[in-house]
């Protein structure tokens, strides 16, 4: 294997359409990361024909065989239980031994979560990790979170997501002075639950890079009035989920619309070059990698079924992370963040 | 005043621009509805000039002098308190003493919501009104609740919003068996928070006119998977404006698409017919008119920056909501959901 820089563990074995959609993804990404190698935990036999097919990318890349998966309905506690040896848990491993600098994995979504904390453990001042993820908004591109990870959150969880989130628009979405928003149903400030209206406070009283912007609400989210979303990883998953689909739903009446037409036809030939960058500007492969935020290491979950592209854009946010140091920004802001919010006597008073 | 078979209170002051708007909108549900009167509550100097434009609506028109207003930022609690002799308290007493049959406003939307709940009085059965609204989905239209009403329901609320929101598809969307569905962060009976699961149990329990479709997740709503999508009016009013968000986005990408080459926009005037027809599918003005279910009177909250055609399709509903018996149909089926629930042993278990 060729010295590389860094290293990235990715879970062969995750994914519909696992491996070959692994191998041909991290083939994409070597040849925008040219300093990336790869370790590929999964089925040598059928990992090694694959890689075989791409020189350069077989030089930068390893394979280390297991026959054990974890499935796509497999519990978080059972994976983490008995998923031992299994592509997954290898992976993450070799982030916490310190051998992959990063790791990939398109497989079960909540096992991917339970044993990366169990393995990685959190930063130090975070209490639970968030899912992020980024997407496409009139203005550029914004990051919400949490996704999921925790259905309900308190102020203090929806503060540490804000101070992740802040290091991620700065890290990877490349914005210097990121604004912060709490997701909530109206703008005033006596609008929301307990948890918002408290995180407002202590956001307020507290020095962030950037500026917290307040409250925003739903429709902020594709108009990009903030550069982070902050949530509970209910809400957060059912905003997301909404936008996907309604996108969809938007691509699909404007494709009946020019069905229905001879004339509408020759409309959408004409206009077709124009309407294939809106096309790229939205495909959800563009925004392909949820970030695992507030982990002692960086781990990106790509869309099960995603393909190729979708798979190197996910190695690509992990990339990002690890080039840009968004752990050890996080883990400074965080200690700057408690020195701050230790010395305001607005937070005492909560 | 000419007889009629119904009438609906209007709070002529509501609404960025009341009252014309209001009057223009009348005018407009007048010639769809021609067994409508109206009455408009409200300053009397300022609505008499405009109903003078229109003869057959000025007819069925009848108009309650007062110029007392409830501003947009009044508090609901001030609103309560301070708000009798109001036009938006006047037109809702009407409704109470049985003067009309329903009340739209466009007004200040917590005003409404504590005015309507103190004066209406909730339907036997139900702890919690709940604020429902209808959105163009891939299959048609669905309905969803609740909107706001309530950031945070239990199994029961949820339950009930379901039985309620099973009427509202009934009457007024027309759907003969409408299927509903639990807002979630997966479709597995394991995910979600215990109300969620709670509900779902509950709602399996228990037959309902049409059928309970499970859990369903934020793209499902745009996609038209269910009827009746039934959440707490956290994520409710989030997905909701997260989907009227998107659909902006959309439209707004397209129009910059056909506007970016000369060939695109001759693209776009071929098109523009069946683009037009996609417009008129998603106008919002089409699905304004949010309704408060649960009370024992119909009250219909139009969007505040509506035009007169958005708040015609408010009174629309209205009309729809009387003529189509809703109420008592809402009643009948919490006494027969009372009486299923009872007999349940599922249910006595939880």
């Amino acid at each position: 294997m060729k010295a590389a820089s860094l290293s990235i563990a990715l879970d062969a074995m995750g994914g519909d359409r696992a491996p070959e959609m692994v191998v041909k993804g991290a083939n994409i990404a070597r040849q925008r990361f040219p300093n990336v190698s790869f370790l590929f935990f999964g089925d040598e036999q059928r990992i090694a024909p694959l890689l075989d097919r791409y020189g350069a990318l077989r030089k930068a890349s390893e394979i280390r065989h297991t026959d054990r998966i974890i499935a796509a309905d497999d519990k978080p506690s059972t994976a983490l239980r008995a998923g031992r040896g299994s592509s997954m848990r290898l992976a993450i491993d070799a982030v916490q031994s310190g051998e992959a600098a990063g790791i990939v994995s398109a497989g079960n979504t909540g096992a991917l979560m339970a044993i990366a904390k169990f393995v990685l453990r959190t930063l130090p001042g975070i209490d639970r990790p968030a899912i992020a993820s980024f997407f496409p908004t009139l203005r550029g591109e914004s990051v919400m979170l949490d996704l999921g990870a925790n259905l309900s959150c308190d102020a203090e969880n929806l503060v540490q997501f804000a101070v992740m989130g802040n290091v991620f628009a700065r890290t990877v979405l490349g914005t210097l002075k990121p604004t912060v928003g709490l997701l909530n149903v109206g703008s005033e400030e006596v609008k929301g639950h307990e948890a918002v209206r408290e995180a407002a406070a202590i956001l307020k009283a507290t020095p962030l890079p950037g500026s917290f912007h307040g409250f925003v609400e739903g429709d902020d989210i594709a108009r990009g009035t903030v550069d982070v979303i902050v949530t509970d990883g209910f809400t957060g998953n059912v905003a997301l989920k909404t936008l996907e689909g309604t996108a969809k739903l938007y691509a699909e009446f404007l494709r009946r619309s020019f069905k229905s037409s001879m004339v509408a036809s020759v409309g959408y030939l004409l206009a077709r070059p124009a309407l294939n960058a809106l096309r790229v500007r939205t495909d959800p492969r563009r925004y392909n990698g949820a970030i695992f935020l507030g982990l002692n290491g960086v781990a990106v979950k790509s869309h099960g079924g995603t393909d190729a592209l979708g798979f190197a854009n996910a190695i690509g946010v992990a990339v990002d992370m690890i080039t840009q140091k968004s752990l050890e920004k996080i883990r400074e802001d965080f200690a700057s963040f408690a020195a701050g919010a230790l010395s305001s006597p607005q937070v005492v008073a909560l």
